[in-house]
Parts: C-alpha cells; sequence; structure tokens
C-alpha cells in the first residue's frame, strides 16, 4: 500500500509538471510565432482558444478527475473532497467558454464560417458532453474517453494551424522550427493524456473495494 | 447474465455496422473524390494509405481486442481464442505494414519530407507501440489507450487531407460536400473507438473473476 502510494504520488508529480508543460509550450508558440495575445476580435484574440483550452479542458479537467485517486480522499468526510473536484471541473468549465469564445469572435470578425471543421465538430461534442451532467453509465464511459479524446480535438487544431501557417517563411513540410515546436507540443499533451488514463485505470491506485469502506461502489467508476 | 450478453452481442452488432461504414466511407472518399487507387508512386497510390491503416488498425484491431469479451471464449480450451485474437492481430499488422508502405513511397516519388508531421509522429509510434510484444503493465495501458489513439492520428490526416485540398474547387472552410463527408466520415470512426473502449471497460462483459474459472486473472486487462 506505501509502495502503491508513492508510485501513486510519484505519477502525479510528472503529471504535474507535463500539464505545466502543456500549457507553457502552447502559450510560447502563440507568443513566439503567432504575435501574441489580444481580445479584440482578430488573430491575436483566436490565439487564447488553444492555450485556455489546454490549460481548462486538459489540464484542469484532468487534475478534477484524479481527485477520488488521491488515498486521502477514501476516508472520513467526503464533503471537501467533492468541493475540489466540483471546483476543479468548474475552473476548467469557465476556462473553456472563454476559449470558445474567443474563436467564435474570431471567426465572426474575420468572416470565417462557423463550425465547419472536424476539430470544431468534435470540439465541441465533447465541451457540451463534459459540461452537463450525463447518466451514470455514459458519464462512466466519458471519464474513461476524456484525456485521449481531448488529446485528438487538440491535435487537430494543432495539425490545422500548422499546415495551414499563414505567415510562415517555409512550409510546414520542410519542418521548419515552428513545426517541430508545435509537433513536440502536441506530444507532450498526448503524454499527458495517456498518463491520466494510466492513472485512472491503473487498479493498485484505485480505491479499494472491500474492507475499510462502508460503502462499496464500482472500481472503475467511482461516483463521482 | 443472460441479458448482459443480449447487450454485448447488440453493441457488437453496432460495432460492426460502424466498422464496415468507417472502411467504405474513407474508401468511397478517396474513390469519389481524389481519383481511386493505384500502385504506382503518384497521390492514387497515397489513397491506399488511410483505407488500409483505417481497415487494420481501427476496425481489425479493435476486433481483435474484443476477443476475449466473447463469453464462448471464457470456457473450454483457450487455444481457438487465442489463434483468433493472433490472427486479427496479423492480419491488422499486414494492412498497417502495406498502407506505410504506400505513405512512404508516395512521398519518396514526390519529393515530400518523410515524417514531417505531428500525425506521421503519432502514428509511426502508435503502430510501432502495437506490433510490440511490450511489458504487461504497458500492455494493459496500450489496451486501453488503442481505440482512442488510432482514432486521434486517423483525424489528424483527416483533417490535413481536408485542409489542404490539392485540387479542390472550394476551400475547407466555406464546407463543401468533401468537407461535410470526410468529417461525417472522421465521427464514424470516433464513434467507432468510443465503442471498443466502452465494451472493453464495460463490467458486464467482463471475464467473471470469481466462479466457475479455474484462473482468476486481472478484469481489466485479460493476459491475451
Amino acid at each position: 500500500m506505501a509502495m502503491a502510494s508513492r508510485g501513486f504520488y510519484l505519477a502525479c508529480l510528472l503529471l504535474g509538471a507535463l500539464g505545466f508543460l502543456c500549457i507553457l509550450g502552447t502559450t510560447y508558440w502563440a507568443q513566439h510565432w503567432r504575435g501574441g495575445f489580444a481580445w479584440d476580435g482578430g488573430k491575436h484574440m483566436f490565439n487564447w482558444h488553444p492555450v485556455l483550452m489546454v490549460s481548462g479542458m486538459v489540464v484542469l479537467y484532468g487534475a478534477a478527475s484524479l481527485v477520488y485517486r488521491l488515498p486521502q480522499a477514501w476516508l472520513g468526510p467526503r464533503l471537501p473532497w467533492k468541493a475540489l473536484h466540483a471546483a476543479l471541473h468548474l475552473g476548467a468549465f469557465v476556462l473553456a467558454v472563454v476559449g470558445l469564445v474567443a474563436v467564435f469572435r474570431y471567426h465572426s470578425h474575420a468572416g470565417i464560417t462557423h463550425l465547419y471543421s472536424l476539430h470544431s465538430w468534435l470540439g465541441l461534442t465533447t465541451t457540451v458532453l463534459f459540461s452537463c451532467q450525463p447518466p451514470e453509465a455514459a458519464a462512466c464511459l466519458l471519464r474513461s474517453c476524456h484525456p485521449v479524446s481531448v488529446d485528438g480535438v487538440c491535435h487537430l487544431r494543432h495539425q490545422r494551424e500548422a499546415v495551414l501557417q499563414p505567415n510562415a517563411t517555409k512550409p510546414y513540410h520542410s519542418l521548419p522550427s515552428e513545426a517541430v515546436f508545435a509537433n513536440s507540443t502536441g506530444l507532450l499533451v498526448v503524454a499527458f493524456g495517456v498518463l491520466v488514463l494510466y492513472i485512472l485505470l491503473a487498479s493498485p491506485w484505485k480505491r479499494p473495494e472491500l474492507g475499510v469502506l462502508a460503502d462499496r461502489q464500482p472500481l472503475l467508476c467511482d461516483r463521482e
């Protein structure tokens, strides 16, 4: 049990470092290659979109999904953990909404059709599904899918951004430094999602089913 | 138990239909909008890539991962089920290799840099990881990740193809019929991956842990 906890905390530490690097990488990419941030409807307003979606739907949502894996959350009063879980979710939701406002206002301002890409179709579906409170069976599936599905959506955007490159001096397929940086940040986001899924599924880190706990709940999908 | 089996077979039926539509959609897209198939190093050779990767890494691999969920595989001799599982994996591997040859030869022929995109980085990593026999812990994670990770890689390509559209009459963001069709096929591939993950994780469809079986194995990751 102590060994298992140590592994869990090490995995969480690695996850925190990865999450930090994902946000840092996306921010640096927007600042260094895409001209930085603004809230004026122009292309610099768009740059908030990747940063806020990675911060909210990937990193904060990932953190929220792991609250009930903390051994401290298995015993004693549940309310503080439910409050922490809800606060992280709320934070993720607020960041996602602001991130969506950024892209919709940018599209309106630039006269670009809304919701034309597979990225937008999947992204909006994912955001709506994770924002509402689905029935338990669906929630169980969604929770398991979330890390990788959000990853997939992120990459669609990464890829499209990299291919389009409106002010690039070299095409994407000559692998300029921006493409290497964007691809590497994409890999970090994948690694984050895979690690969240691993921590969620690794059996020694799940709430024990039998023994000290009064209530027994399905292991894979603790009622959160 | 009978109820659970009925649900399982219905889910498998739905999965089969989705898999068929994924292959059909990708083939129709390549035939109707991209000029069909050839094995000559040209752009029609490339068209084999999406079709073979969806057939192998998505559909056949998905089917292989579900063999041990069949109630028939829980009792009696294990060898026939192991053979079926191995045959499906081998089929998936062969299709994936031919699909990779298609894209590498197309790139060589057209003078395009190999492995410049995030799609290629993730795609090759995924193919290598799923082709080798990783240690049990990693295999457990990989099996769970596979449906959605392969999905993510597919979409990167879908998106990039749609954005680039070398011989398109309308740009992707005006949502021409090809974009609607490609996005919809992308959604089908997502739905297939989510359904495979759901069947893998749904607890009533797992091999029973206690009772009639002589050997007890971890439920989430039966030794396959």
